[in-house]
């Protein structure tokens, strides 16, 4: 997509340099747009835990290359170390972040790909095509998602007196979470691509402000209209008839259709049901986890530092501040995700077309999923 | 309540001044606390539309005390100019904040008493004794708000194994949003006393942050135990059996017991229907607006300026900084509260006992109530 009119994707190899890549630093938008150097897996790890990429599409991709790049320091070493170092390289990766599915995708798929060869060259070579490979299906994922979401706003388009087709969004699942395009973003920016009138109410999405950091930055370079709000303000907009459309991306999707994705989603989805509007997730299918039916009991959700909470970057004469928001001495809790059951959601929207939130429609159209053996836990509740 | 130890309300007249009306100046809190005079009606205009002061009762609190100083100055003029200065002071006092009906309700109670009167030492004296009596009724109501409120902690303290009762609240209905004690707050400050476990999540209440900088910092200096998080997290803590109550405060409550509050309010009622979790609305009776019955369209809903989403005020280094959160060009919408509909809420907890949120029950607890007429207009959606 675009910056300052200029095509971007998210990661890339570096032209002149296959051993570097780069990302966009996505920690300080919308005020600074920086590209970071990655050149060791530790790099990626970091890139990773540390949000400097996040989104289900993007940490997937990330991990994708960061494996690429624990393939070439370990292929300078001893032939009978690599597989081992790999295994080393998928565990750090794999440790960065629970809840996004497409990360444990991604290096499984990466350590499959080294275990069917053999020889050095040939275990940096297929790490690099596999790495391209996982960002370029990611893009082309997304664009389909695209495609397939586009009859959504075509259709409510139709129906309003004014043309107009208010969506309202949660997080960043845009490009910028993914390689290209993005998940929820995908069919908005097609119907735009179409003449659609398309509005985006943006969630700002607290603690990280993915949505008002990073939607609205995207969504602007896009020339695509929309306003942000505050997460509280949803339902009221829902109540007077606001929104006709809410689509959000998810960091892993069950078996059954239940939705992972940022804390306050489960929210969102309830004021859609309540005010009978259609309640969409995009996703690519690297993002479902067939291991689990029991979303709410069975997906891990990421706690992270309350620090997110008590503190909120923001810019002040060209500078960036952290402040304080709240009393430095009271305590703030922090969980990432929440998960909303399949009966608050309508549909959803994968590469190949959009299905029910049900085993039986996400097996019919993913037929190759059915022999995945569910691993589910028990209640992992204390 | 206590404030480093000394108690305090949110609003007194000057010891020995009782020309100046003092109170404690909520925009810099937690990080300062200061005490703002005021000494005319323009003061306490722009100390409730700049919200130095805010929350239903102390809104109504200081639009009384903002006529006792109107009087003040209008005694000073001809005799036959009193009244219609009171009016004009009425109108502007009225049109600081359009919500919260504890306004109106303040300012046609002194306006009823000018008018009961002749004579400017009357006309002054009455003023101020009914300002007073305005805001000792106000601490007073959320005094026995608390002792109603009491019994539902105490009930499910028992049930509980470890007798921890977790309560979330949204937004700030706590002393600082009245006179003393506060609406949603004085229940838990009466279990507090009775020994029984309380522990609180705050919601942070964006765009301003009342939770998160006023409900923390007064259960802090009362030594509440309680955890600050983010808006979205409220569905997730509720699916995971962590809430067991749910209160909150109220701008305005209609006949049939539909509930204005801040914004988001709707959606955390949504997650507790949803998840089986009582959801209480604390309010004194001065909340009450029989006039209308159906909230959704007969409450008007603020709309504040889009600058309290786009930047935020927080502390960097001992200093109050501004900062900007978002893509200076992208547009934002700022709604102050939202409507929740009286089949979501569990029962109202009033200075008279608690009731169901239903026409009927109001009635029943109020029955002079019964005699005010219901004007409520067509929708006033656009």
């Amino acid at each position: 997509m675009k910056v300052d009119g200029q095509n971007y994707r998210t990661i890339w190899l570096k032209d002149d340099d296959p051993g570097v890549v780069q990302v966009i630093d996505q920690r300080h938008l919308p005020h600074r747009f920086n590209i970071e150097d990655l050149t060791t897996v530790a790099d990626t790890a970091v890139a990773i835990r540390e949000m400097h990429v996040r989104g289900a599409g993007l940490i997937g991709a990330t991990a994708g290359y960061g494996m690429y790049l624990a393939a070439l320091a370990a292929a300078a070493g001893a032939k009978n170390t690599f597989l081992p170092a790999m295994e080393v390289a998928a565990s750090t990766l794999k440790a960065t972040r629970p809840t996004a599915v497409n990360l444990q995708w991604a290096v499984d798929r990466q350590l499959n790909a080294m275990r069917s060869v053999r020889g050095n060259d040939q275990w940096v070579s297929i790490a690099k095509t596999t790495a391209t490979k996982i960002a370029d299906q990611d893009a082309e994922f997304c664009r389909r998602i695209g495609e397939h979401g586009l009859s959504l706003s075509e259709s409510l388009s139709k129906k309003k007196h004014d043309g107009t087709v208010n969506v309202l969004t949660h997080c960043n699942a845009g490009w910028l979470a993914f390689v290209d395009y993005g998940s929820a973003t995908a069919p908005i920016y097609a119907a735009v691509d179409k003449g659609i009138d398309v509005h985006v109410w943006v969630d700002e999405t607290r603690p990280r402000n993915q949505g008002a950091r990073l939607t609205a930055w995207e969504l602007g370079q896009q020339g695509v209209r929309h306003t942000v709000i505050a997460d509280n303000v949803g339902g009221h907009l829902m109540q007077h008839g606001q929104v006709d459309l809410v689509i959000t991306g998810t960091d892993r999707t069950t078996r059954c259709g239940d939705v992972a994705n940022k804390i306050g989603t489960y929210l969102k989805a309830l004021a859609a049901h309540d005010n009978g509007i259609p309640f969409y997730v995009a996703l690519p299918s690297s993002s479902f986890d067939l291991t689990i039916r029991n979303g709410i009991h069975g997906i891990p959700i990421e706690q992270r530092d309350a620090t997110e909470v008590k503190y909120i970057c923001g810019q002040v004469d060209g500078q960036i501040h952290e402040v304080l928001l709240m009393p430095e001495s009271s305590p703030a809790a922090n969980y990432a995700f929440d998960v909303t059951p399949a009966r608050l959601v309508s549909s959803l929207i994968t590469e190949r077309g959009i299905c029910a939130a049900t085993e039986e429609a996400i097996l019919a159209l993913f037929p190759e999923f059915a022999s995945i053996e569910i691993t589910e836990e028990e209640s992992q509740d204390a």
